[in-house]
């Protein structure tokens, strides 16, 4: 692993191990969390440890952590500080689930990488000062219960674990069962352990000319699921004067999410429906809708919510519906640690700083650690579908440039534990 | 059942027999054809049949035909016209299947009130000189296969039993897999054996004031699928001037097809849809939906489908999504036999006579045969949705409606066969 040559190589080899796992025929992925082809990839994560001596540790949330701790034979404890000694370790990884139909980058190219990272070091004779930590996290995407960035928001106490137990998904199977017990909650233990957290990433829209970037911000976002009452009634016989549609409400809702977006420069879809009974002869009783937004900043962004919600009430009152709005789940800005960003940008030549729109476990964990990201470019600027892709040459970059940020985090001093967090 | 007293009283007993089979918990039904809860509901026409010592024949299209002959033990015939000799019979019933969470009337009362009818003539001593037949058809919601009235439809040879064997419902399994062979398709020698078929159906709109009524017309409907193309991507990253969300050209349309048929007097309804990914934090790839559109003639319903299409076209210009209608299902306007139709209401004491915006098997039987309907009162004007009902005291009222009227064509030369056929 000796030359650019080989790298694109062996990245090229190793992506190939994954790329048949939970694939559906339009070359989308169905991999939701603790689903077979999920769990088929926990079974490669635990051969990939095994395979490099990494000891995995499980943290009772369903988030796994596998290390390469800088004393040989100090295996099993997650951290060097773990035992009480030595220096915190810096944590990497991304996670395995996808949305329904996702691309096959976003998530496993951190992993993958990070695995990669580790053979680079390794192969150049590199003995890290602190340990190594590869995390895999799970149901980042909330695809399966709902909420994203689950498995890090119960490691780190953001949600409690007795009520992420009871969320359930589409099939009304709840966490709880599908973990066989509820989750163990926030483990500050584990996260103590750690000095920095890098997460390396496909970027996602069309903002990295570059192969390899640092990030800088996460916008404010949530999910906010609207639900609209009717009339359940004939198609064929209801006169249009007698209606109580709800399916016209949520029309207007969409188009109005569409609008409001716009006007600030801000981001709005409604990509999630369900009607009740959703049959072709029957105007629905029901139609719950769900509104993803996202703005540069929390002011923009509640104003952005709430003239959604006040135009579709407006338009409820004349549709003879109700409607409600519910947050299902919200996470302010993130502004990942400013002087580690620079430091990193500046480590890696100076490539290109820049904010996403799209949450990830970073953001997360940068409420408790000095964070980190590495974007990859994503030539084409889609994600979350089966379009999604980067190139070989600039995941390979990416492998070389975490196996840089790995190298210096794990041999020098780190910012103070306690500067550097996310307000 | 001497008294209209005794009546009310069997019928509410009848009627309970039924009302626990493919109930939700929220009061509607689920007795999709072929279903477990439709299966037990032929099931119960078997016994029906059987206690009455009517002969029930299977017409190799999943409809059923329950006969009282005029001749003691001419028994296994559909009609008497069956053996060559005699007269054409009297067709009457109704449909078990619903839509989604559908009411418990629509469908079932007609059948019901058939088995009653029967009853009520034979406590009178009557004995018809045509043999009455009580048919069940099958998938007339076609909320199963897509096809509205698919029993009447083979019967008659609306539609080509190879096409139809290859329709799917929403697991993927083909109408030819449940019936166990490609349905059989046109049966003229069927069909010829009845000189008259009359329908009792609950009223589905608020069009009914008097407990009983007979049928004029039905409007010209259809259901057109439109299927939007656009791009799946990521909400969070995905600038709104780079999307291609076909979301947003579905919600269009909906609020397009509410607005021209209100313009234009007609009815139009989207009640179903399906996404893909169907993610809440995804831009969808593909959104397709049901038009539902009826009018008092096809001039106006033509006009409408068109207007929806094209101003649907140009916002999938807007919105850089394509957009496809294809119809499902298509059927003209029905005129029932404008002689018969008088001739019941006559007899009936004068009841009113009016048009129906609800698709029946009687608009398919209607091109084949003189053919009625008699409608039950709707006190609230819902249906297809659990809160559909009718009072006992009305459905009683029905039952001795139909009895006055297969008395009378049971008993009396009918219209000649080639005139009164809807054009």
């Amino acid at each position: 692993m000796s030359s650019d040559l080989d790298l694109v190589h062996t990245f090229r080899e190793v992506w190939a191990e994954l790329s048949g796992i939970g694939r559906a025929p339009d070359g989308g992925y169905l991999r939701f969390a603790w689903s077979p082809a999920e769990v088929a990839l926990r079974d490669w994560f635990h051969a990939q440890a095994a395979s490099r001596d990494m000891p995995v540790t499980h943290d009772g949330n369903g988030n796994l952590f596998a290390t390469w701790s800088p004393a040989a034979g100090a295996s099993g404890a997650v951290s060097g500080r773990g035992d009480g000694n030595g220096p915190g370790g810096v944590l990497t990884g991304s996670h395995f689930d996808s949305v329904p139909h996702g691309g096959a980058f976003d998530g496993p190219l951190g992993i993958v990488s990070a695995f990669l990272a580790v053979d680079l070091l390794r192969a150049r004779g590199f003995r890290p000062a602190r340990p190594i930590t590869v995390a895999a996290f799970a149901e980042e995407e909330g695809s399966r219960f709902g909420v994203a960035c689950l498995g890090s928001r119960l490691l780190t106490g953001a949600i409690d674990p007795a009520r992420a137990a009871e969320l359930t998904d589409r099939d009304g199977l709840a966490l709880g069962d599908v973990l066989g017990a509820a989750p163990a909650g926030a483990r500050p233990d584990l996260v103590a352990g750690f000095d920095a957290y890098v997460e390396l990433h496909v970027e996602q829209g069309r903002a990295l000319a570059a192969p390899v970037g640092v990030a800088s911000a996460i916008w404010p976002h949530g999910r906010w699921r609207f639900d609209v009452e009717g009339e359940g009634n004939h198609a064929g016989t209801t006169l249009m004067s007698d209606r109580r549609d709800p399916m016209l409400t949520y029309a207007f809702t969409v188009l109005a999410a569409n609008k409001e977006a716009r006007l600030r420069d801000a981001h709005a879809t409604v990509g999630r429906v369900e009607v009740t009974p959703n049959a072709t002869n029957a105007i629905p009783s029901a139609v719950r809708g769900w509104l993803d937004a996202r703005a540069a900043d929390e002011a923009t962004l509640a104003a952005l919510v709430e003239a959604v919600a006040k135009k579709a009430t407006e338009r409820a009152g004349r549709d003879g519906t109700g409607i409600r709005f519910t947050a299902e789940s919200t996470t302010g800005e993130v502004r990942f640690d400013e002087g580690l960003a620079a430091r990193l940008a500046g480590l890696l030549g100076g490539v290109p700083i820049l904010p996403t729109g799209a949450g990830h476990d970073a953001g997360v964990l940068s409420a408790h650690l000095p964070t980190a990201m590495l974007f990859v470019r994503n030539p084409t600027g889609v994600s979350h579908a089966p379009a999604e892709t980067a190139a070989d040459a600039d995941c390979a970059a990416g492998v070389e440039a975490l196996a840089r940020v790995l190298e210096e985090l794990s041999s020098t001093p780190l910012v103070d534990h306690d500067e550097g967090v996310a307000k």
